[in-house]
């Protein structure tokens, strides 16, 4: 009998404290991806639409979109870590490090850095350190995320519990400001509004109004786009079966339809430098249609640069929720069912100097 | 309390007359979106298709389709001219300049050129004329539309009514015939028909047979593509409550369609010179299945040129309505409800010469 | 009465023995097709993915996926060969030649070596043998494929029946293996298997266990991008009304799904050397789910090289039935309904040496 050729993905008991996993199918990001990438979300962020905006602020030409990078990474460690997840549980120490340009190739790894199984013995939870590095070695995006996933088989041993310690936020002296920027001829009109970093205040609320309805093409395109091929998204005959009976939405998509969103009201948010948590409170479902409101969460200067300023954001998302009464979680940190989620990152804005 | 930061798009009151409006958002041409545009709208004209056709008459390399210029330049306009707009109700003078390649830049620029308050002082007219300039700073496309837009506040005072005259169609000396087209080498075996425009006459009407579904992916990820930003095309949630209770297909869209179906009698009108005038008579929804017609309203010979001619075109089209008996407004000038566009435009075709 | 301008293809009786055609639309290929072909299949093989992981065994860059490349010039033939075709009958002979590569422009023409009217009058099969060829007229892609078309007329003249002689499978003496092409530093964890061509075996039958649903805008944009534009697929106002009451998704988008899906069990599968023959046993409509499974049928030695073996590969694809129990034909030849694709065809992979 030949040996099964298929890859089952792992299970939590085939991880490993410490194990080292080289992701397979290097991926070129090309300007095919920056064009879909648009058409699937809307964004209107300048820098990446615009080879001439980002030369006027020193960039070669226009980078990958942050998320879009984010994604072609994720992607890459789908077959490894989560095909057999139930819950994609969070994110931490997200560092965006060097811009990744079209004509780029991403190469992921993982590290195992935490494994805690749960009570019931029929899943755990699998912390991976993930690194996605562009063709010359550099760090595009590194960051943590952990995810529950299921056991093969309920009475395999249970690991010794190791949950790592992560830190709420990056740190601002970890943050990779490119130093090639230079803001001196950056054009706000150009980019969309007139309010840079000097102009929010910790706390403000900011509703960016508008909604994007979900369709079942959409968010299978852009996760195939991704090569993401966690079945949940894609298999209508068994997900029909199945817990929800539709779909389930790759919630990085979600992350990129706030982010979109987040364009009328963030407008001169010209670069993530950290996701510094997320949590997929909810479901989405092709329907449900998408609105977005963020926080202020923190300013921050950055050393060394008068030109740009930092900003800690909270941004969450609904489906079929308006955001002008700013739903978020309640006293008890439970949320409405309404939230789908729930992303704290920072953000680089320019200064007035 | 901090200023907010969104957008909220203009009302008619205000929009002054001889205002300018640089657009945000630069926006760099991709092959992304040479692809894209084929596969939403299946466009198969050899021009914009093949490098190796436009460099046989002339052309670096295959330049962007001309409408694909449009969408791409009309997108940048509207967050500023039409977020707050009830319609779009006409196109003038629209001139298509130096052709575009994939990695030119477009920036876009309007100016207010009339304004006219409706009686009910909801909504007002307003005519802008809008310039979309590559980064060299040459003119890609330079337009005049008009749109009905709310008004914010009914008691805000009138403007002087000021109504642009507007000819009816661009004239002959206006278009813009690339110097560097050289059609001796014209293969049109390999552009898709052997009628040149000697073989057209006016008053000849062509049914260009084929229909095209619309889905709700396809015209949101068209839109989205251009960076176009107007609500009704995106959100059910509050499209469903509204007055049609579907999402809105951009018009510009159907144009797409329109000029993609009449590739099937006209694979030879392989360069829009003008836009000379565009109603989009009724609204299209995902599910209509569009057709078109189109009727020759002018042959037009080409100073100085005997290898190019053009055409003054009428092109219709219609939701669920096959164009055989070629639907379109009666002597009174009334439109049955299947049309969707009545478009008046001039094309560039082959002489025999 | 000015000549009519559109094209209605040919019918059956317009075909003669002999007959060369020049398909119309040469076609530069780009990444936004390379994009656009990943985002609508999802497909994960790390050659066309990669420019690092094709530069590691010799080529210049990712090329396009072969059956990308093969769509491109399928769609090409379309408008001469298949407009009113009722169903596509077979594949035979199909050999990839060199490589297609972002920014190669293809060219295709067909000779029809076959004709065979049906005992009815009212449809007969056109066998024709179609070459794609990139700008420097290299053979990408020859093959032999049979319709069967309507006739106009059914009284019209009967011709002569002629049915080609075509070998089951091509000739591992005719298969193009890339003289460039050197294994020695191909990474198999980077490409997503540790199994060679030395762990397969005659007979092996492999499930390839994922399903990918169907949706309207996915087949639809597939087939508008490869610029095929066969009515069927497109307009539901017309197929509502028709045998199916849904628009039928183009056989080439099953052959791609299936393809994708292959990669789990034969991700090692790096290039396509031929496709021997092929059925669209029964339709495919949106909501589908694809499933696939293939068994090996040949394992053959290419001469000169021990660095990589060829598979002949038999992969049946499934609407809606997963695949563990390898659905195919029984011993009459009679296929289960919900057998979508029979396809046979042959892979390059690397041996162990």
């Amino acid at each position: 009998m030949p040996t099964p050729k298929t890859n089952p993905g792992n299970f939590f008991e085939d991880f490993r404290l410490g194990q080292e996993i080289l992701h397979a199918v290097p991926r070129t990001a090309t300007e095919g991806d920056v064009a879909l990438y648009i058409g699937l979300t809307g964004s209107r962020f300048a820098l990446p639409s615009s080879d001439s905006f980002a030369q006027s602020i020193g960039l070669a030409g226009a980078p990958i979109d942050d998320l879009l990078a984010f994604h072609l990474i994720f992607g890459r460690t789908v077959a490894d870590i989560s095909l057999n997840a139930v819950a994609n549980l969070g994110y931490a120490v997200g560092k965006f490090g060097v811009p990744l340009y079209p004509g780029d190739t991403i190469i992921a790894q993982s590290k195992v850095i935490g494994l805690k199984e749960n009570s019931n013995h029929e899943t755990g939870i699998v912390y991976v350190h993930s690194v996605g590095r562009n063709q010359a070695g550099e760090v595009v995006l590194d960051y943590v995320r952990w995810v529950m996933v299921k056991k093969r088989d309920k009475h395999a041993p249970t690991p010794e519990t190791h949950v790592p310690q992560l830190p709420a936020a990056l740190d601002v002296g970890e943050f990779e400001v490119p130093a090639e920027l230079d803001l001196s001829n950056y054009d706000d009109e150009l980019a969309g509004s007139p309010f840079l970093w000097d102009d929010y205040a910790v706390g403000e609320k900011i509703d960016h109004v508008d909604g994007m309805t979900l369709e079942e093409s959409d968010h299978m395109t852009a996760t195939r786009l991704y090569q993401n091929n966690a079945k949940v998204h894609f298999n209508q005959h068994t997900e029909g079966q199945g817990r929800f009976g539709r779909r389930l939405i790759y919630g990085g998509h979600i992350i990129s339809l706030a982010r979109a969103l987040s364009f009328n009201g963030l407008a001169n948010a010209f670069r993530i430098a950290a996701i510094n948590g997320g949590r997929h409170v909810n479901p989405s479902f092709a329907g449900d249609t998408i609105y977005a409101w963020s926080e202020v969460l923190e300013k921050i200067e950055i050393p060394g640069r008068k030109d740009i300023g930092a900003l800690r954001l909270k941004t969450i998302a609904t489906k079929d929720d308006p955001c002008a009464a700013f739903p978020g979680p309640d006293s008890t940190g439970k949320y409405p069912e309404s939230v789908v989620l729930d992303l704290d990152y920072t953000v680089l804005m320019k200064r007035r100097g």
